[in-house]
């Protein structure tokens, strides 16, 4: 992989820490055992490690300690188990950003067939795909909301969404609030005791710079949620119904102790306000290095609404054939296609590339690297 | 951890063996992208330790290629999956061994509640513990069988079901049949082909030596199942219902590629004919070690029929108390009390005791290891 240009840190960033990579190893030869389940030395251990990492979590997101961390195999678990777990009352209205991943937009659907709930998207502006503020207000009056769910930054534009503004709404009619905050824990300083976010669900993978096993969410400990995902919790085993509270009651099968402990060690390294900066230059720098470009088309939020993420696609290529050939001559890993997001792309107006071309930075990525990307595009037929 | 014994394989085996440290130290650094969805040369290159991961796995229980290889986080998200998606009617007859672990006992509870199906326990001879096959007939003619679930050894007494004469009972009547080898896979070695299982759950951190983070089910393609757990496949994006086909429509969320790469490495190795006769003779040796000591209360089934686990209480102690000494006085892992086991402790009769110890073997114990318990016990107060 020596010289590979990674631009995939949307999906997961990539490389690691090294004190994760570490961390990772030593938990496999050391730490291994059934955590939270044996009461011996070692397991007991791990139980520890457990708490630590939800304590660092909860002080990066800033929530109280009576806020319950929970911790599940991934955010797409994460998702399933909160959206699940609501009791949503059918003929209910639940408000989604259309700038949603599958994790959400394919469960709400799910959910829709059987509950009978109506999904309706937030507006957007169409000429800058900004959230459309006072629409929704219109909106709410109208069809008043049961639940909003909102990414907070798109993983195809970049976009950051107004969360705070949208909580703040939908907390006007006591509407369950989810924030998907998959592209930003560890990128943008979340406040969560101030944010109206009933949940917030998160990747360890992505901007936290820990391993693939490990996601999980916030519970603010305000709304009741079912159980969803069963299992053992290594607690009250003769009880057939699942603990009644969290964390428990959300955390069933043994905990990946490898993963959590990698989640650990990479928090040590986490500063979103240091990371936010670093990519926003880089983000704005590759952003002036493809403007200069005049074949390429960007789907651009406003300069200071987005960060990370740049998509865009070279006119007379599709997506899918532009990414191929930067892989193949250039050794440069990029993501083509629809990037598992239904909604965003009939604003986008893609369809003739078939999706877009997303380059997403992740903090290990340089400015070398985006001129390579530069010059790559100028070779394959890019015109200055 | 030096000088620890650990006997608690049966929550999870530790150590695994160098080559999957290995493989997980290689695939963390060299191999933690995005999987199945980038399109460069890398994500190329894990999807075929994908593809050959999940080829191993055919061989190792034998079942054709048209059978289907679903991996999820865990067992338990495998089980959840399974159960939640299959087609129960109302009032249906869900018959399970009274030696299911919690990840099928609360999984049926929940769905018990809603969809309002009886979950009806197998019966067992009241002397040896052993599944009264007679009985079964008899129970089958009167209830008919909708679903089948069992598990193929028990977590708490290490009694081997015999599972291919269950299933064959079971499809006289076309129920679904589900086989939780959570503990026997890697172990016994699994005929899937002639085995009348529709799905086989398996994890992939018991004896298989694999890491956390990766389990799965086997889909032998004869019984239609709805998704239950959604979100991005990397495929389809702009579909808001899943793939329809296995194994996509099972496994949304970015597959966790550094324990496919461990399991992989894992299974290089695996090779139950050789492991179950080194795991028998241990067991064996265990068990007459502990015959020995007066005030010993084993819950053996009879002695060709279990393998790895044997739990036991000493008069005078708790189960929680005595599995405290052996940690602290002795440095000794064992798992003490219920063991996510619901149903079977009614057979058990350990009441008085809160549960039972636990010892559970894995490939690298001793005799050595199992005389140091004995000499524990001894000291303990255990009389010849």
């Amino acid at each position: 992989m020596e010289h590979m240009i990674y631009l995939d840190n949307a999906a997961t960033t990539y490389p690691k820490p090294e004190s994760v990579y570490q961390a990772l190893d030593n938990a496999n030869r050391n730490l291994a055992v059934n955590a939270g389940r044996g009461s011996y030395r070692v397991a007991r251990e791990t139980t520890k490690i457990i708490d630590i990492t939800k304590e660092k979590l909860k002080n990066l997101v800033h929530v109280s300690s009576e806020s319950c961390i929970i911790f599940t195999p991934s955010v797409t678990i994460a998702l399933n188990e909160i959206l699940n777990g609501l009791s949503i009352e059918p003929e209910a209205n639940v408000y989604v950003s259309p700038y949603e991943h599958n994790a959400v937009a394919r469960t709400l659907h799910f959910i829709a067939k059987t509950k009978k709930v109506n999904i309706i998207e937030l507006p957007v502006m169409t000429d800058t795909l900004e959230i459309d503020i006072e629409k929704i207000k219109y909106m709410f009056t109208r069809n008043i909301p049961a639940c909003v769910c909102c990414t907070h930054i798109s993983n195809v534009t970049g976009y950051v969404l107004p969360i705070e503004t949208i909580f703040v709404l939908a907390k006007q009619y006591d509407a369950v609030t989810v924030l998907d905050a998959a592209q930003s824990i560890g990128l943008i300083d979340i406040n969560g005791k101030n944010l109206q976010a009933d949940f917030i669900a998160f990747a360890g993978h992505k901007s936290l710079y820990g391993p693939f096993g490990i996601g999980g969410f916030i519970d603010m400990g305000k709304v009741f949620l079912n159980e969803y995902i069963v299992g053992g919790t290594g607690s009250d085993s003769l009880n057939l119904d699942m603990p009644l509270k969290s964390p428990n009651k959300y955390e069933s099968s043994s905990p990946n102790i490898v993963a959590i402990a990698g989640l650990n060690a990479a928090l040590n390294e986490c500063n979103p306000e240091e990371v936010y900066l670093m990519e926003k230059e880089l983000t704005d720098y590759l952003v002036s290095k493809l403007s200069e470009i005049k074949d390429i088309v960007m789907y651009l939020p406003p300069k200071d609404k987005h960060i990370g993420v740049v998509s865009f696609n070279l006119k007379g290529y599709k997506a899918e054939d532009l990414g191929m050939i930067l892989d193949e001559d250039y050794n440069i890993a990029v993501r083509m296609g629809y990037h598992c997001a239904p909604y965003v792309h009939k604003y986008l107006k893609n369809e003739e590339y078939v999706g877009c071309v997303r380059v997403s930075i992740g903090k290990f990525n340089t400015s070398k690297e985006i001129d390579k990307l530069y010059d790559a595009l100028l070779e394959i037929g890019g015109v200055v």
